[in-house]
């Protein structure tokens, strides 16, 4: 399972966020403490927004805590909206491709999940990006197709229909040609203002997600990042958290309520 | 355009060809003295044959005079069949999934040229890569497109055959699909027993390629190594240079022949 | 030869002065125009001030127009005060320690230049650096040392006469101990707030030093940036010059001085 | 605390030690089992001999277990003398230059331990290595030092009695400048014909080191590599373990005999 947190509010540096907790992303890195994949090392990635429309992505395969320009730059950039991701591959190669965050355009997304048999159906699903959109898959990760699928779907103009529908889609290509478990989710997702957190699954066995307010702004991670685990709210499975201009929204998100639609 | 180098014959140091002669592979990629693109240092790549069945590679996205991997490799592996390649790339990102040889089982493939309007038409492409190969398509290449290509076409039974119509085919949908120039096309490729390189583009330019025989074996590349040019053999376009066993043969390698046939 | 630009005046896109301009960083990086050494593909460094006291370094022993990461920042950072160095080794290892800039504390450093018989007198260059900064010597360069030098003989209180006195010191024991050319230097430092760019060498053959005023601005350049060469003033060897605040001062810079004062 | 393994035998493949074993270097590198260090992902290195004089040296500084060259080289290179070693960093920075096996010559060295307050007698150590050497000292490790010390000392001569004087020599100086605990050392060196297997400390906490004799060969690790613990015999502090030709031969290794003498 991969790590990852992600800040809306007022600005804050990121190495706030990533270094300086009881258990920090990076300090997660090394000592997952509540999880199965025992060392998150197989890529790092940074996305921020800050005075330009898209977002700046900062990715490298080198552990986290053994990468001085990471170190440097969680320490000097401040924003108001980041998202940071700690891999452990679950099979595809450690790549800078292959890191999280995704972007395109203003999006950044960041993923934590399993697509069941995504080696039978990774074709599929490369199928169905969008013509336009197919030279910007650049590696071969099951997150980067969801998320152009997502794009595709119109994630600019219906930023929670669009992953909905994507994530369902996805899921229904699983339960035909893939295996179990079809569909495991825990995402956020952003344009630099908005900033969305959704977790799901077709079985019982969401990827963990939690949720933080705090007076500046609100924190959603992977896993608790501090002493105070109780200080943070797990999101339930099937829901997603809305955040933009210091106000938070809950809202169901149930893949299939698409296909009942 | 890429430069590259291979050897069939006895074993030989890797460094013989890729660091020794005057204009040796690591020479040419700082001062490629008779091309366009004037720096080749967009990743290096070498497939060996040894005991194993399959090739053992390397690649890396360092420039190759600064790897010190690959000088000690090169110092130290002494092999009968080996292919080196150090690419310039024409437009995909600078990785290790993108380094050429690639490899598959136990053939090796490296390639320089292009197929005209390949943004427009990858997704076409990677649609051609059989299923069960689809699951080893790590990069973005056209190259490696191909390769897989020629892989579901039955490399293994039919060197030649698979690989003309490969070439074919892909001609084909740039043609239809994306634009001029629709293929260009200097390649080698290995089973660790055989070598075969070959050169045709849809029109006069086909990229160079040059064959040398030497009382211990064969070398085929991109430019000549020496300071005595002329002592290279020029292979024609539409033409694949055969070797094996210390024998070399020439066929015709026309890509129309396949659609003629 | 080694490449670099420098900026003091209002906040920049850092891209600005190292992607954009007719010959920028990166273009030279490929194409340098006016030198000996063909390529710098040996390493990248920025170091750039902002909100903190000390400078943000990141580098890379990538070639610079390869390296996706050092694109999304020089994109997305902008800073009043900034040092960009492509490295072309003259020797030692391309690795992240042997990138420029160097920085301690506040200061930051890049070189480019040659001290005679480096191998011979590195040992005694080493013994030059402070015991309590010893533990900053990361790497093998020449320039590292020398600046570590400057450190110890009390940059932060005399900026100007440290370094001068470092540069003679250097030169004196290659003088005594290395070989021929004793001492040829060109570099800028800077605290966050002056920058200070000097040229000095022991013959008549000083690296390349060119400063242009913008009205925003000014900018030092190890070679001139722009389709316009004349616009940009040359630095004469023996010579530094001072910029803070938008003010611009000369002074000689010979290092010779420190030892007839 | 690193994690290595050492072969000397009938020529095997690298993969035998480092990949496939229970508890093999790669698989303890992601679950150090009986440590406190609990990833080791601060680099990798190997060092085999072939037909050459001089070992063949790879190091990298990406996690072992996603290093496709790595486990490439470690599935095709057999070798009857191999090193092999996985870091996890004590302090100084994640480079090439840091990695372990250290050559010089035919020599080959890795080292696990602690020299109490390196930081604070770094350059002491440094200005033992002889100038003749000096341009050797690529990184900035203690293990460096430590092995061109012993260089310096007539490794070639004498390679017990020069690895004794320099580990005596260097205790002595962190005894007297640097601090508890003043050395803990277990070391393996080879000049591709003799394997040498040190441990020793100045205090009762000297760094494991366990040996297995093979009918075919000798295996020397800092930990045992499999699920028969029992078999590997744990080697004692102040011992030395010497092998060549399928001879084996124990001596003491007491760094304070040296000065005894």
């Amino acid at each position: 399972m991969c790590r990852w947190a992600a800040w809306s509010g007022a600005p804050k540096f990121l190495e706030e966020l990533i270094c300086d907790p009881e258990h920090s992303l990076i300090h997660q890195s090394r000592n997952a403490f509540s999880c199965k994949t025992q060392v998150n090392a197989d890529g790092f990635g940074l996305a921020w927004y800050d005075s330009r429309k898209e977002p700046c992505v900062y990715k490298d395969v080198r552990p986290a805590w053994a990468d001085a320009n990471l170190l440097q730059l969680a320490h000097h950039v401040r924003s108001p909206l980041f998202l940071a991701h700690i891999r452990a591959s679950t099979g595809t190669a450690t790549s800078h491709d292959n890191c999280h965050p995704f972007t395109h355009g203003r999006w950044s997304f960041m993923h934590n999940g399993q697509i069941g048999g995504y080696g039978l159906i990774r074709k599929r699903l490369d199928a169905m990006i969008p013509d336009h959109l197919y030279q910007y898959r650049t590696g071969a990760t099951d997150s980067e197709a969801l998320f152009l699928i997502a794009v595709g779907y119109g994630l600019d103009h219906d930023p929670v229909g669009a992953m909905r529908r994507a994530v369902q889609d996805v899921e229904d290509v699983a339960r035909t040609h893939g295996q179990l478990p079809y569909m495991r989710f825990a995402a956020v997702w952003s344009d630099g203002r908005h900033l969305f957190a959704a977790r799901y699954a077709s079985d019982n066995r969401a990827p963990s997600l939690f949720c933080r307010s705090f007076v500046d702004g609100t924190s959603v991670v992977s896993e608790p990042l501090d002493e105070a685990p109780e200080a943070w709210t797990e999101v339930k499975s099937g829901t997603i958290v809305l955040l933009a201009d210091g106000y938070l929204e809950e809202q169901r998100f149930n893949a299939s309520m698409v296909s009942a639609a």
